[in-house]
């Protein structure tokens, strides 16, 4: 099999010696100069600080191959940038210019940042991350790098993980490699070669144009000593962590993720993670969400505050509604569960989830005021199908991936706030998202109807009160359905004192189906 | 009312000017020394620093009233001990002495320490704690006291969380208080009553006499403004804390518990705990167990170091079976619930459980290899009924105390080892205590029989294999009985590669009750 390389080398122009007159904010801004030097390029020296009124931000370049050095920037604010460049290469050094930072373009909001316990973007607008898991398509070679953006686009998915070192699959892999080799074949880990991080770079990009986030795996377990990148000495691992900052951190849609299953790398001890953690944050000036994904149930201290948000392998707490809103409570960060199990066919028990299990998984999650990441793993035949969007992308093959546009689109995008449980800890399964905006989620349940049942706590939101009259919608979230129920709904204090029902009892005729998700509004009249 | 001052004086004699000849192993040594200061006397600078061969350890004195200085000191070693005084004041200052420290008494097994994700006696008995809450029994007058002592021991609880400051419940106390008071009536927070902390010594020792760890609650908001003692100023509470560890750090049962709901106490910043939590642990040189409780699903970090363990106030992970797995994953190191709601009927939803719920939450925390704290709350009539147990003492007059003892010492003593989930996040109801042991909670399922099955992992002791046989116990939990089952069971694979069976797919006949635990040992021929 033969890769197309050049797939998306439109998208991005890297690597030529030209600095851009305008970028949009969020963009990339890109200038490069030509220097020949004795020593390592890769270990020039090189930053640049870019000046917009009072915003000063100070940015490294890196070595891009051919004599060239590469300076990157995304501008967060509008208006006239100069720069100035700093070097120990005098060819590099005080090297000055200036760019004009115009408007973001449409679907352009910014990176994303932390806000709490959830997301945002930079301009303000909400980021809810809905995610997938595809490991290897950036690597896979002929047309699924185009067809997993092409799938990831029609499905609705908003964040994707991936791994940045070639996935041990059963394929050929193009002779491109994140290192130079060595006279002896083994790798030098001082040398770069700038094509691997560039096709990358191209997938990057491709993923911003259709909106999606890149959670990039810097390292994994899965090399099986195929290449050994899985256990390059420490420094060799830093040197990487510096490089990569230095190139892919200007890009607005980039996250990282420090390792896929750490516990696999068993060179690297536990508390190294951190001080590796710590070169990547202090690589990145632009502060990029960045976390730790373990094994089932293993999980790293995220309460360091190198990490932003948790990335949690584990189904066990969105097995059923509420319990995921203890992990919550613990970090008091944004909580991403990033593997509850698959759905899939691949015989092992992690594999084998039904789409409407994993979405189920989804709902408990995200109604618990977290973020649940979906994958897949169909196999046609044999292990390494390429049927398998888990590891290759490509297209779906299984039933959740459709619900998600609705999920997005239906559910997250009507909310006035992020959710919270209402009542934590005593009330599992309603979910507030702000002062007279509940989810009721039914799950498994399968109930003839619902009488109206509100708690009378309501998070850090304004409580329910007597008199206030609310209506009501049917969710299906299977079948993507929204109903609304006729009439309205008017609170009374029930003999509960922690609860509210309607002053009429009255309750709501329910289809005889499971995943069924209330949404229930005060109406403002 | 009058209170019984003297209840429990005979058992640790206070304020004599003598120092024993003979301690036993982690008893209590002490010695005082008469000096008349001019400065307040509870400002003196006094240490002792105690050898015995290469063991070598600083302790604090205290002024214990009546120009008494006092040092106390726990030998976690027999045989002599020589110790030499050391103080700003000099008729406190090289004074010497020695004594003899013998084998421990029965029962004695040292202090509780912290043993991975468990706890032990120093002497390396292992210690589980089954233990119960009583906010204000050591303050209450009359015979509240010694009935508790009583009732502790009749039930089996091998630890209580008591409040040191008084509790503001609808009686009258004893004129005797933490502090002595300025002349217009305010608080003198640099003068300690002696007194106070004296009879609060007594009931340590009461305690220590039975076998109970003493969870001592240093700040709790339960005080309403009757004295203030929540909203102290902030040195105050150094103060306070600095001299109750220089007093109670000898008794080998004192745990320290920074707080209960410590988010009441509304004038301590949350950082600042970490900072009164070090000024404890800084004070304690024999380092006791030491942890904070916050209100329901209130995390405050436990992953800081200076708690030894979680002290936590929430239901929702003791709700089903091994949920509570997951918060031991997180902080990995011993994780006790300390509320998850009371048994009674004092009509709000925290104390309103059935003693099978109460027993139910216990067990759910305990197969998960967490700890779960008892507490009950029954009023016959007024809210500050002395029939509560939680805020008085006294007798219990609920039904799941009566299980404590089968399940120390029926269950727990049984063990080989503290327990674990053999297959985090995968099998929530089998429990591990080692190679071949195994604990299988049905909990609320009421089945006619139980198929046997078993999983393949068996956390980090060996797994089952094929071959094994096994001899199954019907435990109910609730009825305290314990049946063997005849004959033995021998395991071969499943069809799920997680899982064996039984050979001949054994199954066994349970009677309809819920709350059974299937206790399984491997036979050895």
């Amino acid at each position: 099999m033969k890769r197309l390389i050049t797939l998306f080398a439109a998208i991005l122009v890297t690597a030529a010696s030209f600095a851009q007159a305008q970028v949009e904010r969020w963009g990339c801004f890109e200038t490069s100069y030509k220097a020949s030097v004795k020593s390592n390029p890769f270990d020039v020296k090189l930053t640049a600080t870019f000046t917009n009124g009072s915003e000063k931000m100070v940015v490294r370049g890196f070595y891009d191959g051919d004599d060239t050095f590469v300076i990157r920037f995304m501008p967060g604010k509008e208006g006239t940038w100069t720069y100035v460049t700093s070097s120990n290469v005098g060819a590099l050094n005080r090297k000055k210019g200036s760019f004009e930072c115009t408007a973001p373009s449409e679907g352009n909001h910014g990176p994303v940042e932390i806000d709490g316990l959830h997301f945002k973007y930079a301009d303000g607008t909400r980021y809810y991350p809905v995610g997938t898991t595809s490991y290897d398509w950036m690597h896979v070679p002929g047309d699924y790098p185009a067809k997993t953006i092409a799938s990831l686009k029609e499905s609705g998915f908003n964040k994707v993980r991936s791994l940045f070192f070639l996935h041990n699959l059963n394929i050929d892999y193009p002779e491109i490699y994140p290192f130079l080799k060595n006279a002896d074949g083994s790798w030098d880990y001082e040398h770069f070669d700038p094509r691997y991080f560039r096709y990358v770079e191209d997938r990057i990009m491709a993923l911003q144009g259709i909106g999606v986030e890149l959670d990039l795996i810097l390292f994994h377990p899965y090399d099986g000593g195929r290449w050994g990148f899985d256990r390059m000495p420490l420094e060799a691992n830093m040197r990487y962590l510096s490089y990569i900052t230095a190139r892919y951190a200007a890009f607005r849609n980039i996250w990282w993720s420090m390792a896929n299953e750490f516990g696999g790398l068993r060179q690297v001890p536990y508390d190294y993670w951190v001080d590796m953690t710590k070169q990547v944050v202090d690589g990145d000036p632009y502060g990029h969400p960045v976390s730790i994904h373990g094994y089932t149930a293993i999980y790293y201290d995220y309460t360091n505050p190198l990490f932003t948000h948790t990335s949690i392998q584990d189904h066990r707490p969105v097995m059923e509604p509420g319990y995921a809103y203890t992990i919550r409570n613990i970090y008091k960060k944004p909580v991403i569960f990033d593997e509850v199990c698959y759905e899939g066919n691949n015989g092992a028990r992690w594999g084998i989830l039904s789409g409407e299990e994993m979405l189920y998984r989804m709902y408990n999650g995200i109604l618990s005021g977290c973020y649940v990441t979906h994958a897949e793993c169909f196999n046609s035949g044999p292990s390494d199908d390429f049927t398998n969007y888990l590891a290759f992308g490509g297209d779906f093959h299984g039933e959740c991936w459709k619900r998600i546009n609705f999920l997005r689109h239906s559910v997250l995008d009507d909310l006035p706030n992020p959710l919270a449980l209402s009542d934590s800890s005593w009330d599992p399964i309603t979910s507030t998202a702000g002062t007279g905006y509940y989810l009721v989620y039914l799950g498994k349940q399968i109930l003839n109807n619902w009488t109206f049942n509100l708690p009378a706590k309501n998070n850090f939101f304004q409580p329910i009160k007597e008199g206030d009259k609310f209506q009501v919608e049917i969710i299906d979230t299977w079948n993507m359905t929204v109903t609304p129920v006729r009439g309205t709904f008017e609170a009374v204090h029930s003999g509960d004192r922690y609860r509210f029902n309607d002053k009429n009892n009255r309750s709501i005729q329910l289809p005889d189906r499971p995943y069924l998700l209330l949404r229930i509004k005060a109406v403002t009249e």
